[in-house]
């Protein structure tokens, strides 16, 4: 019955005037780069260009924190990039000036109606000290996606890749040398019209912001356990589970906060009356198992039918597991498996291990399940915190990561 | 297979402190308010309290539009009602102040998470130059069921609705006297916690803005008509499509805007296979037919499924229905009912009337709705704008409104 949304770049039908002013008070030298109405109106719309970076350096840089403790998003770096878009111009100049709170309307439709799409990626620093990127195309490209299903504009991803790259490179000194650091960084897109009108918006503004973070495993792997929530759905076929919209996070809350107050870490979201198995609170997920026919090896995730989020460290697992765990025996599958399967091959001894895979953890080890009541033990040894697999990709990944091993994924800022 | 959710303003379990600075620098009044870190674990947390109103007038009072000129929720009055929440203390003092901008750090969760719900209702001026509220009971009731199902903060409803009602007399002025026109209030609450890591906000803003309103249908009501979405899906079953959410507007621009590329102005949302018939746009959906198998005349809308908007106008207009048009000869009867079923009574001359049901418009007369490729035709004559039950629900719901016919529905400010 679906068709397939196409949701498109198209002409904006509003008649609402954005504000020729900024809506956001920011950084004033962005004013000045305005044309008239008549001109914009036979002009084509402006895309992001980093030849017109305006540069405003903070004249009070912060200390740096000892890097023992750094916390996941609660420290920032001394500035932030802005580029503020309207409908009549397309994107105006971007700018790199001081971390700084955003002035914005009370109307403004990101305060209503949920106009916000994100990415998370992290900036490396490699053993020559240079700044690396991990995979930004695949960000760029899902962030396209996720601001065109809400109707917030497009831009060029190479443009904003290289204004990212600069703005990691000038950040860099936040970024420790030690193996498992990085500067996380966070681009966002919010719609900015401020009038109540349920509409497209008319004005946008992308920022990013960077928070230096420690390893997730600061003492090496430590596996948790899920609760299989079945009261409550995060995705559904034709919504919006596989964009990075805010929509998708803040209902997650509740249901992540009733698995903790049962004494599990995490959540694990299942779909429809078979119970498919989909992703763990903010993950993909990866079980590996020992075919009940076959007896093969088999790594198995759900397919990206429009319920799971497009994850990059999904697509680096699936890949190196197609280049190298293929080698050595695996078959490398995308195809819906249930809760029922997976408790079946751990009650046979088939179940070898699972894992969480996302940008904050690389992968994330899964000791057990809490399901119907029972607890689906998924591998580990008592005395183990991660498989064999899980070991493997967050090695491969990091040594891409930090450019030991030399790979297109990484690009040097 | 669902359980039903229910969230809990549980004891908030993150180790985050919130900051004792007002994490918004508004109204410096409010910071003065505050309370040890160690008086406060052992204080329950504070409500909303009316008798702490700070009022601080605007010296710069906006000049009036021309009624005439006034569009929906682009202009706002002098003043805005903002209450800061966070987890050690509760509810601060409520504040009146100047409408400005608000000034948040952009790591604040409303951007990246949509830690934000929202409510509307409108203020009416009485023939005797009262002001009054409609229902506030009801949407104060879905609000604090918004709030807790995306872990943000309740409040006591009684005391809300006092102080947008002072709120609302204090800015009567903006209120022009003819019938039709109102103050669209929109009360507002986000998560202002400025962390990136995904969890329940430690901080939150609760923020009362208004905007005077004309009358939706100036010279008489106009039809509209719909295209029916089978491409994509506003709420499932489990989901928070029964809430108030910012989460449920952005994506709804796309798929309405694909219909009015098409020549409708609003989509009409279909669940599932059967195609369920569940909302239009933005408003709850009542069709009149005459029964097949009885003959007799019925008013339909869908049940409160978990998919439905638990709309305030939908239960006005199910109320009136039963307690008056069951006296003429209708069945009033909350059920699914499938597109299929309404082009079956369109072809069969049973399809009386169809209309929308919301705040702003109140009742939104349908001519016809675009589904696969034909145009079932929704009862209305050519020559005709509205059907009885619309025309009639939209008299006997003003005639509560603006306080003509007295019952407990209208609040008096």
């Amino acid at each position: 019955m679906m068709r397939r949304l196409i949701p498109r770049c198209a002409p904006r039908a509003t008649a609402f005037l954005a504000p020729r002013r900024s809506p956001l008070g920011l950084f004033p030298a962005a004013r000045q780069y305005s044309i008239s109405p008549a001109a914009a109106s036979e002009t084509k719309l402006q895309d992001i260009d980093p030849a017109q970076l305006v540069l405003n350096k903070t004249p009070n840089p912060k200390s740096l924190k000892k890097p023992e403790d750094l916390i996941f998003g609660r420290n920032f770096t001394d500035h932030m990039l802005t580029i503020e878009w309207n409908q009549e111009t397309g994107w105006l100049k971007p700018q790199i000036g001081p971390y700084q709170n955003l002035s914005l309307d009370p109307a403004s439709c990101v305060f209503h109606y949920a106009f916000e799409c994100f990415e998370g990626l992290k900036a490396y620093k490699d053993k020559d000290g240079q700044v690396r990127l991990f995979r930004p195309d695949k960000n760029m490209e899902r962030f396209n996606k996720s601001a065109a299903r809400i109707a917030l504009p497009n831009f060029n991803s190479a443009a904003l890749i290289d204004l990212i790259a600069r703005f990691a490179k000038l950040e860099s000194r936040f970024i420790p040398e030690e193996r498992g650091y990085s500067l996380y960084l966070r681009p966002t897109m919010i719609g900015t019209q401020k009038t109540l009108g349920v509409g497209p918006p008319g004005s946008a503004l992308l920022f990013v912001i960077a928070s230096p973070v420690g390893p997730y495993y600061p003492t090496g792997f430590k596996a948790v356990s899920l609760e299989a929530t079945d009261y409550a759905v995060r995705a559904w076929p034709g919504g919006v589970g596989d964009k990075k919209l805010g929509a998708n996070y803040a209902p997650c809350i509740v249901p992540q906060r009733e698995a903790m107050s049962r004494g599990f870490q995490q959540n694990l979201w299942l779909f429809g009356e078979d119970e498919y198995v989909t992703e763990v609170g903010t993950m993909n997920f990866f079980v590996a198992l020992r075919n009940k026919q076959t007896g093969r090896k088999e790594l198995i995730t759900a397919p990206l039918d429009g319920t799971i989020l497009e994850g990059v460290t999904r697509d680096s697992v699936l890949s190196l597991a197609r280049e190298r765990l293929a080698l050595e025996g695996w078959d490398v599958i995308e195809r819906k498996y249930t809760m029922k399967e997976l408790d079946e091959a751990a009650s046979e001894g088939r179940l070898i291990e699972a894992f969480g895979a996302g940008t904050a953890a690389i992968v994330s080890p899964v000791r057990a399940i809490s399901w119907r009541g029972k607890l689906v033990s998924c591998g580990l040894k008592d005395n183990e915190e991660s498989g064999e697999i899980a070991t493997k990709m967050k090695n491969w990944i990091e040594a891409r990561q930090y450019g030991d091993d030399a790979h297109e994924w990484s690009y040097v800022c």
